[in-house]
């Protein structure tokens, strides 16, 4: 059994995990073991190993935040839960491992017969964006919304999400071949990003009048959104992507009176009650396990290559998420 | 008698005025003629020739924004005013001249007894100081604010409106030397800009929780004002004076809450009352008239002089507002 740990944080995130062996453990009253099925390796894991993310865990830590496993083995007291069934892993529980031991309650039991892969993604990425579909323009039907980094993880929920609500989609890429797969998610229009985003834009939108800007890249690439947006339109800022400050020319601001906020998933946790979380997952696991929201896995990776897995996952130009999915040997 | 003209908007805005004599006119009902004693050059008005502002007025155009004057001549039916009466200009009549048509229901009377240099900086500068402070954040009694630009004409009313208030200010300047001047109109804290100044900050203010960043600067100094607020707090820009784009970190953005936003005076017209406004101006009004509320003047140019006049208002690390003062040859 094998589990991610890292012990300091530096600049290459792949440099400062290391793989620890450690044996199957006898299990107290309501522990159970997990085979970890699949772990994603998500923008905020790389933030969270270079020092960078907003929280950070004390040190030595288990990386991953994150994923899915089966129950392998229950302990007395773990009558919740029986062996086999597929399960949510608690949020921040160190993912990236063959496997985990879980207090039973701490573990949802999610449909067996859906791809775990898929299921191993919800955490994250579709309530972002979903809650930046929501949480800050009230967009109805046919309304316009643009976002950068569409290609990414949160961008293609974002695309799915704002088809089944009847929201159009603008979305900005770096390179012109996403743009057939991102318009078969339901995109509406797909455009490279350049200073000349708003003529196009506005072609292609005939003119609509857009209210939202999400922007997960930061640097010129925020100021392009906010020249798109209509007078008193709102840019959300969700991501880090190019490592530059946002920029926001002061004449949008001043003179258009534009807004730029950010959206932070760890808040919203604090901010909203229980009841808005379990409808918004149970939502959401509902779409992904009957196959309605999905996202693209790209490489796939045994916990023992995790260096491997991170530089990939680190890598600009890739297509879908990286997973962990432990080998079973 | 003179007007400042132009016919074209450039890049250089002393380059595209000319100076346009004019024969006394007959004056016509209700119309006064009206000798110009002060008009200010305003970095609004600098925005407005080059075409960087955020409206702009129909070519050909007579310049300048706001200015006082004394009623020389009285129309026909001119019955609310009196030869002699000091009188504030109608805002956007193009003020910079040594005469001044007017119908006399659009001049409001002020004091004779106060400073006309004074009064003719009332229309843009102090409001823009007040609303910046009464806006955005409800601040109370010995609550903090920090703003940049802080010798700027804004920069001034601010710290003084602030003090009157209660409201305790850091002011960012690009010199040292300012400090002395800003202390004296009342700034509890001056600092110079840099990248460590969230330390500087914390140092001189006790750590206190600042609420709200004034910026009229953009580009990193933007992103300075953002790392000095607390959680939640929030920039507002209402200047260009760097001309770059306002920089904000992603991580102020996403993990700290922080917001930008911009403020226009003339948004502020469109949608405030009749009777906001009334109140807002009686109030610096008589501030300014009782010598509580002052800007420094820096150098007075005749209405002939107008392109030294513009050239001087437009150079960096200037002390003072530069006015036009007509000359009564």
């Amino acid at each position: 059994m094998y589990r991610v740990q890292y012990s300091q944080r530096g600049p290459v995130p792949e440099d400062v995990v290391e793989v620890v062996e450690f044996e199957p453990p006898t299990l107290q009253d309501d522990q159970v073991l997990v085979d970890v099925l699949a772990a994603p390796i998500n923008p905020s894991d790389l933030l969270t190993l270079t020092g960078d993310y907003g929280v950070l865990p004390k040190l030595p830590a288990t990386a991953g935040n994150e994923g899915v496993g089966r129950v392998r083995e229950l302990g007395p007291n773990a009558s919740s839960l029986e062996q086999g069934q597929t399960v949510l892993l608690p949020v921040g529980i160190g993912t990236w491992a063959s496997h985990i031991v879980a207090k039973a309650p701490h573990l949802i039991p999610l449909p067996d017969q859906a791809d775990p892969q898929q299921l191993s993604m919800v955490t994250v990425n579709p309530p972002t964006a979903s809650l930046l579909l929501s949480e800050f323009v009230d967009l109805g039907q046919d309304d316009w919304v643009i976002q950068n980094a569409a290609n990414s993880g949160v961008g293609g929920y974002l695309i799915q999400l704002a088809k089944m609500r009847g929201i159009r989609t603008v979305n900005v890429v770096r390179r012109e071949s996403a743009a057939a797969e991102l318009h078969a998610m339901g995109a509406d229009v797909v455009l490279t990003d350049g200073d000349d985003l708003p003529e196009r834009v506005h072609a292609a939108t005939d003119g609509a009048a857009i209210r939202l800007g999400i922007d997960a890249v930061g640097g010129p690439a925020t100021d392009h959104l906010a020249s798109c947006l209509t007078d008193g339109g709102l840019v959300v800022n969700y991501g880090l992507m190019s490592g530059e400050p946002c920029h926001v020319s002061p004449k949008a601001l001043v003179f258009r009176d534009i807004t730029l906020k950010g959206f932070w998933l760890a808040h919203w946790f604090q901010t909203s009650s229980r009841e808005q979380q379990k409808a918004l997952y149970g939502e959401l696991t509902a779409l992904i396990a009957s196959g309605k929201l999905q996202a693209r896995v790209g490489r796939t990776y045994d916990v023992r290559d995790i260096r491997d897995a991170i530089a990939e996952a680190g890598k600009g130009g890739r297509d879908g998420k990286v997973l962990i999915v432990p080998k079973t040997d």
